[in-house]
């Protein structure tokens, strides 16, 4: 990395982020959830995610817009089944929910082995992965899924989109064996929309499975894109639709409609997100080859998958891990000028001091 | 299909499955599950699942190597997480095992909502979009995977092969909205090795991304290709990860001696299964736009994906499902010439009559 990043304390962060969430009247509780959330995201270099995108968010879908409602409360739908909850959302902040949901399906999971979260009418949570880092790095086996706010992505052969795209994130309890969580994390679309924007703004040529024209073609001129296109073709499909079926089980409404609050014709606009955690004694036949314990038998395969001369290769979650390595040592979240700058606006916005960037501590 | 088929009889065919099996000392229970299975899976057109790979695999990894012992009794472990079983299945039999661990994570998901079945030394169970179609064809949302027989596949930048092809199989219950399960069933390799070496009988070359050399360079030549890719880069490469980390937690070992039984040094050789079911209602916040039932909302959803002008789009499970329909139309299953004399050989094997092609019904 040779661009230039400024040292934000958390602390200092958070300040901000809870001002500019009390600013839009969310509640104490979910304002921490925002800011907890967004410094989780920046301290493991996830700049898609930061603060500034979790508010420019809020600006276009949430609670500027219908999508969500501040101080919301969670209802909880009774359910026979044990191991499972079903929630009603009323479009509280996306983190907020995401977080309380992990907890419970936590909960779930040291009871049952396995417990699982459905909510429905919610917000988006922004970086599923987040989430289930943070549940494996308590020792759990972490899943969640949502519907994207947008449907952008055409079906495998199709020309028009009607798919989100729609992620999927893992989480596996490694850090004993390996020093991080395992995280698999990705939309099931090859570039999101904005990458295509950036593409048409430096004047570059797009992957070449990543978007279709009008017509159905896949095209790699970011000026012809209609909509985008999932990875690895139907398999890929096949994911995305997980998510909608998920979300239609759950009370998701048309993927075409989602999050556009104009067409109001008696369809639902909102998200859908689907937890489920799993403690690992309820997976652990506990007979390891040469007596390991479960720990050291995850130790071994990982060593065993990226050894034998392989590498150039890197376990899902290790980018995460190293930029947390450089939070660490530098004590701090690590942002761009522009980053910064962007910060200092949405602080004039909510009446706060702007960050004095002469002050802050800079890395190259 | 322009290909020449003869219509077997489910009956006929189980009846030399049944000999077949038995002959090689599986006990009733065995031979019916493999009978059973390999019909479903000639029925919905699995070609690459049929009785007579099934056999070769038990030939090449099972009753006649080390990887398979018949009548073997599966062990559960005692556990305290109620929606949670952990079973060493000894080696049995793949089918009859996936089968009855399919059952009981049924069973959890009727109590709890949601159930898991965790399988240790376990054999090899062929297709697994097999189990989840049947479950989903019940009313169930299914999931399994397992770790292929061979460590085939390099890691996503990698040179070596140190993962399997790993498959992943989802079943959802949407046979009541659109006439059949959706199942979302493949492996995380782009292709098999089997496609490597029919490409090269053929003289043909692999897609671009389906393989590498002995540098890690991808390879479209299938005379140079030392390794397969995994689907969709760092994509499948995280999903083919999943099953192994999957399989470590439960008891698998190192990858690179999966089915190696000459390599013996304390490993353990065996694949390992992961099943979870969860029960429709245990999702449901039963607030579907427009006072849509479950179903319907399934339904509305699904058209709404493959509508708006995508009509070259087919939903997953599409073609296995158009298959059955063939097979329902004929009343049997349908075999190729080579197929049949294939079967032939079998019954010879195990002292049973050919079946007399020119008996059979003929499609084209």
């Amino acid at each position: 990395m040779s661009e230039t990043f400024y040292v934000v304390p958390v602390e200092q962060h958070n300040s901000l982020v809870v001002a500019a969430y009390a600013a839009r009247q969310f509640n104490a509780e979910e304002c921490q959830a925002a800011a907890k959330f967004s410094a989780y995201a920046s301290w493991h270099g996830i700049r898609t995610h930061n603060a500034i995108k979790a508010l420019h968010l809020d600006d276009h879908f949430g609670s500027k817009s219908q999508g969500c409602v501040p101080g919301a409360v969670i209802e909880k739908r009774e359910t026979a089944f044990a191991a499972s909850q079903i929630w009603n959302a009323n479009k509280k902040l996306g983190q907020a929910t995401a977080y309380a949901a992990m907890d419970e399906a936590i909960t779930l999971a040291d009871r049952y082995g396995i417990g699982q979260v459905s909510v429905d009418n919610a917000f988006h949570y922004l970086w599923g992965g987040g989430y289930v880092m943070e549940a494996a790095q308590k020792g759990y086996i972490a899943y969640t899924n949502c519907t994207a706010a947008l449907a952008e992505v055409v079906p495998f052969m199709g020309k028009f989109p009607t798919l989100g795209t729609n992620p999927h994130s893992w989480g596996f309890p490694t850090t004993e064996a390996i020093g991080f969580p395992l995280v698999i994390d990705w939309a099931t679309s090859v570039v999101a929309m904005g990458r295509v924007q950036q593409f048409q703004r430096e004047g570059a040529q797009l992957p070449p499975d990543a978007a279709v024209d009008a017509d159905g073609k896949m095209t790699t001129d970011p000026s012809k894109v209609a909509a985008l296109s999932t990875f690895g073709k139907h398999k890929g499909y096949g994911l995305s639709i997980i998510n909608e079926i998920v979300a239609a089980l759950i009370g998701g409404s048309l993927p075409t409609i989602r999050s556009r609050w104009g067409q109001a014709n008696g369809e639902k606009h909102t998200p859908v997100f689907y937890f489920q955690v799993i403690h690992p004694d309820a997976m652990s036949g506990n007979r390891f080859a040469k007596g390991r314990t479960q720990t050291e038998n995850i130790k071994a395969v990982l060593e065993d998958i990226v050894g034998h001369g392989n590498d150039d290769c890197m376990l899902p979650g290790q980018v995460e891990a190293n930029s947390a390595a450089r939070s660490r040592q530098h004590d701090g979240l690590l942002f761009s000028a522009a980053e910064i700058a962007a910060f200092n606006e949405v602080a004039a916005q909510c009446g706060q001091e702007p960050w004095d960037q002469t002050k802050l501590k800079v890395v190259q």
